[in-house]
């Protein structure tokens, strides 16, 4: 019998350490070619609903799909978005309107069963979501960060800044000041005193990025940003920069590194109808994720399988600069961390069961 | 509310007809860059369920998603299957093993709204899976076949010969004369005899492919063969070749045929685990799909969208060989005939309604 697994199961249910160990062992088997995924694709195409006639938009369907032999599963993650474009304070913002009933957002892993086939559960994608992005930095921390490292700081206070500061201090438990720097204002204020409190230690709000990124051992990025923001000269001998955007760190970040690490060299591959066109010619706006011309080149750089299987090395020396790119997730991710959760839930009996009968067929083609 | 839509639903809502109408009405808006897909994608991976220790198998998770902006529909098609390649009559064989409880298979159709996000029904893939591969060559046929055409045959007699000869008998309604080949003894009789009652129409089975071929307008081949087999010779002017796998019609038939089309360029993407190169070594033998090398430059043809918008003309004389190759589906027709099935399911008051609640969520990442 599939399990219905909600965000509220799944948040009783999930940890940051099991995550990370989940992770870690599943990017153990990407490195040897045992896990496979494929890239995430999106699909573009209007919308009808959205924050005015003024504002543009569209629909996005995303999904992503990978399998992990070692549990025999796999997995399918899909998230079907209304998007809109709003220019807030001067700036086009990107914003994911809850446009489904009830003011919801959809966002869904399905988990198959590689030994006989059969869909194992449905569950919502939000939490799972969290902390597979920062258990994901955080398994580059492990690899890459100095091993002494005591201070860090993170730039952007928003759902996934949480998970990102909880793996941190989860693969590097010294740490004992974390400076929380966001341009919303009051927003850091809040983040710093909830996390503090989660992660038992202090964590304090400063008023610039500049100030936040002095002198840290670790330097988390975790923004909307479209364009590239972190200079070079922030980004001093033996720090660890962890960015979770593509457009975070400038090209120079990438060039002084001694160590660049990618999650991974697969690109989101983007199918966009010609109607959208009519969209961005009435609104002056393109509807485009990733526009920033970035001067480097993907293939070049290792990724998180082979770091993890030694493959190459990490951080070889205490004055080395490490820099760690999660821009994009894989579906095998989705597989791990999901089974993870589909196993504790039947442990603990949590979920709800549909029947199997509803989800298969006496028929192929 | 999603409506959940079983095959048995599906069977009594879907008639070819309506399958034609829209999956044309579908290709224009293929053609124009409207409505989008992505290539198909197969994940490998090995299985521990199978036909025994002797016998090779492997888990396929397939997926393919497509969005349609005139109907506001998107959709992802998925299926979980366990293959195993056993050897019978001397000749290996790719056998679907109903390996989920209840010796079932599992393919599912997610269709989703694109104008507020929504999960919009949830069906199985079987029946509506047959209709549109018999509507995609049947369009095929529409646009190639000579208007005249009055005889036909098939090669094969299984799941989907019989909506290829409703689709032609649709869109060629002259067709009086009909003859099936099948290698498997008493299988063609049978489904002569049942075809006929269908079409209303005589269908007589015949000993040899040759003779099946012989003096016919169009030959359709719905075989499952992994070698093409048809040789150009058989391919008379006049004839249209419709074809439903690559692996069918020889090199020298796309040579000597005035118009080819595919269904589409777009080619399966397979991410295979190294895992599965253990299996291959226990037993001998290589499991992959597609691996007869083909002398054919995939990109050098025009698409169905192509020939239905009229970018590319169809057939423009009597005396012209023409070729429809249909090898692959794409996401995009289960978005359109899924709408369809979905419309008329709600409109009749069909399926099983489920809760809205389960399929949505009140955070996003």
């Amino acid at each position: 019998m599939p399990l219905l697994i909600n965000n509220d199961e799944v948040e009783q249910i999930l940890t940051m350490a099991d995550t990370l160990a989940v992770l870690e062992e599943l990017y153990r088997d990407i490195g040897s070619g045992s896990a496979v995924y494929r890239p995430r694709t999106d699909l573009h195409t209007p919308t009808t609903t959205g924050l005015g006639p003024d504002i543009p938009g569209a629909h996005y369907l995303k999904s992503m799909d990978g399998a992990w032999p070692r549990r025999q599963v796999a997995s399918i993650r899909l998230t079907s978005d209304v998007l809109a474009y709003p220019i807030q304070n001067g700036l086009r913002r990107r914003v994911k309107i809850p446009a489904a009933p009830g003011n919801r957002w959809l966002g869904l892993v399905l988990l198959f069963s590689t030994a006989n086939g059969e869909l194992l559960a449905i569950m919502n994608d939000g939490v799972l979501q969290r902390f597979r992005v920062g258990a994901t930095n955080g398994i580059g921390a492990k690899y890459l960060a100095r091993k002494d490292a005591r201070t860090a700081c993170i730039l952007g206070s928003g759902w996934q800044a949480g998970t990102q500061l909880m793996a941190l201090c989860a693969v590097r438990p010294l740490i004992e000041d974390i400076k929380v720097y966001s341009p919303t204002p009051g927003h850091a204020e809040e983040f710093a005193q909830e996390m503090a409190a989660t992660l038992d230690r202090p964590v304090r709000a400063v008023p610039s990025a500049e100030e936040a990124v002095e002198g840290v051992d670790i330097a988390v990025t975790a923004t909307n940003s479209r364009q590239p923001f972190f200079p070079a000269d922030w980004f001093k001998p033996g720090m660890h920069l962890s960015s979770m955007q593509r457009d975070e760190a400038t090209d120079e970040c990438f060039r002084i590194a001694d160590v660049v690490v990618f999650h991974t060299r697969a690109k989101e591959q983007n199918y966009t109808s010609t109607d959208l066109a009519d969209v961005e010619r009435r609104h002056g706006f393109e509807i485009r994720d990733h526009q920033y011309p970035r001067d480097l080149d993907w293939n070049a750089y290792p990724d998180l399988g082979e770091l993890v299987t030694g493959k190459i090395p990490g951080r070889t020396s205490d004055s080395q600069r490490t820099l760690f790119l999660n821009s994009i997730g894989v579906g095998a991710q989705f597989a791990a961390v999901g089974h993870h959760i589909y196993t504790l839930a039947r442990e603990r009996g949590l979920g709800r069961e549909l029947p199997i009968d509803w989800f298969v067929e006496s028929v192929h083609p």
